[in-house]
């Protein structure tokens, strides 16, 4: 069960202009069901994308990689579940090729033109005939549609809108993502897509995505899984009637950026409340550290341990855990003795031990919520890092145990 | 159950001259149970240790460290079970002190001459009154008494011995160690004690001590959690009459680490095949590379990795998680088109992508046993490394959410 995450509600998804989506039922893996989506970008649009830092990347990351490079202007997107099309070699890469060629073909555009996207079982062979096939059988879709075609072992499909005017002009910012294993990017996620109508330069876009990305996506974790499929993309179509934006530093690109951070850290923390088998959300802050790399390296600590996910699992404040973490996150030089830990606002160590006025059951109380801040306080500088994840519970082992068989 | 270890043989644990154990039920957390351990060690006894690099070290391991650079000689280790001692600030250190001055003064020794050591709860205050109550009502005990003594969530009791002869003497050790969660060893782990009645250099035991960790204890993971409480000692009593090993390198001091390391290596693979709720024992083997680092940056990434963990408990050979968890490891220049995946003996990947001749039965096949190797060849050079590691289950969870409840 989802952690405080509910279905979108489809009339609250701002269509973008500029964006025509289509799902199809291809049988990648299973038959009846919508495992194919297909995003077309009016002329213009430019498009952004971060990618795995996973050695074994799949194949149709290698091909986004070339593709946006190529840039002969990005014109649409093709998703498939059931098969990521990872571990599969030479023949992947040919896969991914003729998948984007076929597309091509029937909209009349370059296959360079064509990003490919994957998710679902690595090391077997891309069906990559019913995917051809599957095609030309798409259904026109909105975005609620198109959140639910690229699901995996999610539980409720994620997709999340902003409007944002800009100068006068109303523009509308949609993503959304899929993901609950495999969990934690490093670069982006499994697969994110966020698409505004504003007009972005592609350099200025780019420069928005890794902001964005870094404070998003780069901030949740389910298992510490680092997949070999991650990407976000981010796809301004300029439909919406105003001008280009080309500094990143101008308030047009900041207020656009913002509309697109609140997007993204939405649907980077409904994976974590969707994470496998999630019963728990916990935001993870650690503040009053010399830079963020050192916060965000104890908040992932914290976030990755399977001891610390357990005991909230079990709402059991055994919290010397947390410290054990905080004590093996890598931070050489950390004093123990001045930091302190919360528990949402609840005190429980100080001074290297637990605080005086600490009492179990106030522990026992927060522990018993559903949404639970911890936070850590270094105080010794003014960086900090929110990273989000979620517990483990039986049904995580439960689901990994049984995926795929 | 632990995977293929069952209680050792009280017979065949060889006693070590010069090393004298007593054990106690001091009621530290649960009544009627042997929680207390002294080891008496003749005088002239040697003793090297290695200890967590946690920043949240318990006060135990900073009093170990302060007694053995005093080099007053160490002539007696106490060990509680039930509380780590761990995450209790200035006052923690307060009642390991008070504890090493209570047998010091039994003994008639300097309480420096004491190694204080304690596992269990972190962060809960040390019930140091009832630990001194029952230090004086200590029973003898030979090696599986004191083994019994220092478990905590271990099933079963682990100590191993072997016997050298060195110019002509017959030299014994014997070695115990506890542990089955929390363990990702980053100098030692949880608790490990091996005594020799070899006569050993004080710089060299320590030596012997620091390569035997590397290859043993520093290998093994269950839940890549560090604890706060890893210490491994190292004794040698110097009682079976033979001259002082003052050389590392020397045909003595290799014949008597060969010993050693054999008995630290069994230690080490049992606190896996007795990880929480484990059902499978893996060794994961990484060869062929630039530097041992990186083999054992390749091999920790597959054994931490959750997915990986929770596939073999499924028995289910999923094996792209294993080529993912590879490719996050962190090794930057890695060419995934030349490496090699192996379980046991059958080859899974090559060339980027799943061998042509493997079939998923062989795969199943292998993934059924309980005992089994991942063995991964990087092919660009010379340097190797293995680690143990256990798989994931629902016992995992449930052991870690139930403890302490």
């Amino acid at each position: 069960m989802p952690v405080n995450l509910s279905v979108p509600d489809r009339s609250r998804l701002l269509p973008v202009a500029g964006v025509t989506l289509g799902v199809a039922e291809a049988g990648v893996r299973y038959a009846n069901r919508r495992d194919l989506l297909v995003m077309e970008l009016a002329p213009g649009s430019t498009v952004a994308g971060v990618f795995t830092q996973n050695r074994f990347c799949a194949a149709p990351v290698v091909l986004c990689r070339e593709h946006l490079a190529a840039g002969k202007g990005i014109r649409a997107l093709v998703v498939n579940t059931g098969n990521a099309n990872a571990g599969t070699g030479a023949s992947g890469r040919e896969h991914a090729r003729l998948t984007c060629a076929a597309l091509a073909e029937e909209l009349g555009i370059a296959p360079e033109q064509v990003l490919p996207f994957s998710t679902g079982v690595i090391l077997e062979p891309l069906p990559v005939e019913r995917i051809i096939a599957g095609l030309p059988r798409r259904q026109p879709a909105d975005w609620l549609d198109a959140a639910m075609a690229i699901m995996t072992t999610d539980t409720v499909p994620k997709a999340v809108s902003r409007q944002v005017v800009i100068n006068g002009v109303k523009v509308s910012v949609t993503g959304m993502t899929k993901g609950s294993g495999m969990i934690h990017p490093n670069m982006a996620t499994m697969l994110g897509f966020v698409a505004t109508d504003a007009k972005v330069a592609q350099p200025v876009l780019q420069q928005m995505l890794a902001e964005v990305t870094e404070h998003s996506f780069n901030c949740v974790t389910v298992d510490g899984d680092t997949s070999t499929n991650d990407s976000f993309i981010l796809m301004a179509t300029g439909q919406a009637g105003m001008a280009e934006i080309t500094d990143m530093d101008s308030g047009e690109a900041r207020l656009l950026q913002a509309a697109i951070m609140e997007v993204a850290v939405e649907l980077a923390q409904a994976m974590a409340r969707d994470g496998e088998g999630a019963t728990k959300f916990m935001s993870v802050v650690v503040e009053g550290g010399h830079n963020r790399s050192e916060c965000k390296q104890i908040a992932f600590a914290i976030a990755h341990s399977p001891l610390v996910k357990t005991a909230f699992f079990a709402s059991d404040p055994n919290l010397g855990r947390l410290l054990a973490a905080i004590g093996y996150a890598g931070v050489e030089d950390l004093d123990t003795s001045t930091l302190e830990l919360y528990l949402n606002e609840v005190l429980v160590a100080a001074q290297g031990g637990r605080h005086p006025d600490y009492r179990e059951e106030d522990g026992q109380r927060v522990m018993k919520e559903s949404d639970i801040t911890i936070r850590v306080c270094l105080h010794r500088g003014e960086a900090r890092a929110t990273v989000w994840t979620c517990d483990y519970s039986y049904d995580y082992v439960k689901i990994n145990a049984d995926y795929r068989s």
